[in-house]
């Protein structure tokens, strides 16, 4: 069955690869899973037709068949659930795989929106140049935290899961604001993440949407 | 195998039952499972033996033998595909109910987490008063879109899953700003899961730890 996904028609970061599609197209490329891509702008993604599949109006939404899920997390654990190469066979290495995973989602991610929120949505606002720092600091605990528990290994539990691909995927948000470099074994994790194969093919496909002429 | 989770010794909340403990108390009264408790203090949770299981230093954590998990996410999804009761037997379904989980975590909670910080940490703020407006919109866009999808539905996807238990938790920490009954059919939502027999039970568990005289 074919595999459709959604992605921007043109994305807010002009191929930076930070849209989420580019998670899920790591992850299919990951598992060896050809796809297509079905691109939405941003005018579409508030009409019926993309809210039926999409609730909030955004993208990726994976489509399989009869099955649609819209949730970038829930599409990586689905990929990672049907196919080998994300996941690791024994049950509790598994249960621990996905806990990076959420913990990428609901414990790394939301402060770092936070930060982009404060930059890109209010960064010309009074308290923006007072505030800013401690927003940051937001982060960078829980980046403390994260490279703590790395150490010097080279994935966050064991051999590379979909757990590490989420993580790299939020970490890279941060890339731009050189706070990544405070903590080098971030750094290097998500320079680990960008050498995989599957990753750079992944981020050429989304390349070649955005920068037609960077190809 | 014994089922052992962490609470915090004395929750910030004083027994709202918004410690996300309640979380994993709801999601294994559901399918019936008996479970230990062991309390942490906040500077236990900062120590090495609670980090060695919460990167994070957070609670809850979940312990079953040999396994050790963090992240409620995490752990409620582990509890649900373990035991009957919170996902649905259809593979479809069962994709879409897990999605509702990622939606409730890295869709939902981020703008109330960030509306959560906006008042505990940045109440006393010279900037508090002018910035809240934006929060609290960035809040109701997300119930908005929340609400249009349920409709006059029920739950989420059919029958109760582990996203609608999910989406009320994230849901019940604006219980006490009011916002939520701008969305009378969010209101009601929320009021079907706390009716619950399995949350009822979950609630006066975490309740007779921080109040023992509410009992």
């Amino acid at each position: 069955m074919t595999i459709t996904i959604t992605a921007f028609e043109t994305s807010p970061d002009g191929g930076k690869g930070l849209a989420r599609d580019t998670r899920i197209r790591w992850a299919l490329e990951e598992v060896g899973q050809p796809y297509e891509v079905r691109l939405v702008s941003f005018g579409a993604m508030k009409e019926a037709a993309h809210l039926a599949l999409h609730p909030f109006g955004q993208i990726p939404t994976y489509e399989e068949g009869d099955l649609g899920l819209f949730e970038t997390g829930a599409i990586v654990l689905h990929i990672a659930q049907r196919h080998a190469g994300l996941l690791p066979e024994d049950a509790n290495a598994r249960a621990r795989a996905i806990t990076w995973m959420f913990a990428a989602l609901n414990t790394v991610e939301p402060p770092i929106l936070e930060l982009a929120n404060a930059r890109l949505l209010e960064g010309d606002k009074p308290w923006s140049g007072q505030r800013m720092p401690l927003v940051e600091n937001r982060v960078r605990d829980r980046l403390g935290q994260l490279s703590r528990r790395l150490g010097d290994a080279g994935w966050l539990d064991g051999a590379f899961s979909a757990g590490d691909l989420m993580m790299v995927s939020v970490l890279l948000r941060l890339k731009a604001s050189g706070m990544l470099d405070e903590f080098p074994n971030l750094s290097a994790y998500v320079a680990r993440g960008e050498t995989r194969p599957a990753y750079k093919r992944a981020f050429a496909a989304q390349l070649a949407v955005n920068r037609p002429s960077a190809g």
